[in-house]
């Protein structure tokens, strides 16, 4: 709506649920040209070598998958100005933000608790559609009023606050990540050393932030996910979509309780496996 | 954006800066009739014999103008569907919400904090425009996912969930109506009583939630907000476009402040007047 005109076109990578609602929503306002998609293997993959027409207004994707477990790994290389939908790994992991145009992303997975949305934009990209846009809608006007367009949600933004004081205690995004890789290599490693468990996820594309595995037994599934529930693990079913499992490893969650799931699957699997 | 198609025109009432607001994104969607305004005299009246066209696609209002302190004690009688933004006088007292076709209202007066907002709307109005409209943007859609179309901005209702509890355990809207008019009609006898203090709205006009006043001599206006921070009462000063003082009573204030703010005004009064 603030960047693409009806008649000029955008290039999008689809690659998950979220993607695919935003090429949804974007031919609303303009073209969309798919640039890529995994669409073929139910989204276990990345697609590589994106070619990006010089002449697309933007190119957007989305950094972390948080449904299908993919992502993306490193940042594409453009002339074309880049938009990004990171929701679920912000803040997880350094990245060069400068070489986005616009970044949104909801809080409630790095940032805080749900109910409020963060947008950063260069403002260059900005005040180049035709269209009129609702005042609530057009970015321009959040800038000029300092963010303070409209009531905000404040306790929201409180905890917000207190989540971002937190993350700098901890030595800031050079540290979570670091913290973060441990996790994630622990429930990868132990993962890849139990043949009951099976990463639906191409290797090189796996999410650092959401783990989806599943077991090919339908039976073992539902005995899993009792015993997570039976040792007070809840929330690792797979999305509605997808089946199998999802352990979501965002920044709030401690190596211990990663450690707990992986001992629980090593005990699982060698009574069961 | 859900009910006016570019060629088709609203009414609408300009009764202050909601309103005013309102009207300014109704034109970005379709033409706008403005078929009364108090504009004239500052917005410190409510315009009456109302003429709507009986061909407008809707007759949109503001219930309660929170920055002016008027409030309409009617709800104007048509053959048009009836849209309001009741944002800041919803649940204060008894309505017959039946006779509208649209409600909307921000939580963070009388239904919880800010950062959620209520829409009520009857269906049959619906799926009238033309346009695409964008999937969070559309209410039909928010309606068919019973209201959980995205994630919900959990706090934000679970402070409604408690307001609402207590407005049921005080007796619900009408036994909140008598308290609200009880704390009304104290301040304006008390603000009637007193000629240094002068409210600025037709009295038949006036806001029970909102009360909006002055004191015609800037000095003695200092003094009266010094004299209000002294004895702990803040938030009292007259939005910035207006000036003057305005004294908001919310569902959640007592009687207490009021008596509180009422004794202080006639010991000012007393001493400076």
């Amino acid at each position: 709506m603030n960047l693409l005109n009806e008649n000029e076109t955008a290039a999008y990578l689809d690659c998950g649920i979220w993607g695919t609602k935003a090429i949804k929503e974007a031919k609303i306002y303009g073209n969309v040209e798919v640039i890529g998609s995994s669409k073929d293997k139910n989204y276990t993959y990345v697609p590589k070598a994106l070619i990006i027409p010089p002449s697309a207004k933007y190119f957007h994707y989305t950094t972390n998958n948080t449904v299908e477990g993919t992502q993306m790994h490193s940042i594409p290389e453009t002339s074309v100005p880049l938009v990004a939908d990171m929701s679920s790994d912000i803040l997880s992991q350094v990245m060069d933000f400068n070489r986005f145009s616009l970044i949104y992303a909801g809080a409630q997975k790095n940032i805080g608790a749900a109910g409020v949305n963060m947008v950063i934009v260069k403002k260059d990209i900005l005040g180049k559609v035709d269209r009129k846009l609702p005042s609530m809608m057009d970015y321009r006007n959040h800038i000029e009023a300092g963010s303070l367009l409209n009531t905000p949600p404040v306790f929201a933004v409180y905890v917000c606050m207190l989540t971002l004081r937190w993350l700098k205690e901890q030595g800031g995004i050079p540290a979570i990540e670091k913290i973060n890789d441990r996790k994630t290599a622990l429930l990868y490693d132990t993962l890849d050393g139990l043949p009951l468990f099976r990463p639906t996820v191409a290797k090189e594309d796996r999410s650092k932030m959401n783990i989806v595995f599943v077991i090919d037994n339908p039976e073992l599934e539902k005995q899993f996910l009792a015993a997570c529930k039976e040792h007070g693990m809840v929330g690792i079913k797979g999305y509605r979509t997808m089946g199998g499992f999802r352990a979501s490893l965002y920044n709030a969650l401690p190596i211990e309780s990663v450690m707990a799931l992986t001992d629980l699957m090593k005990d699982f699997a060698n009574k069961k496996g």
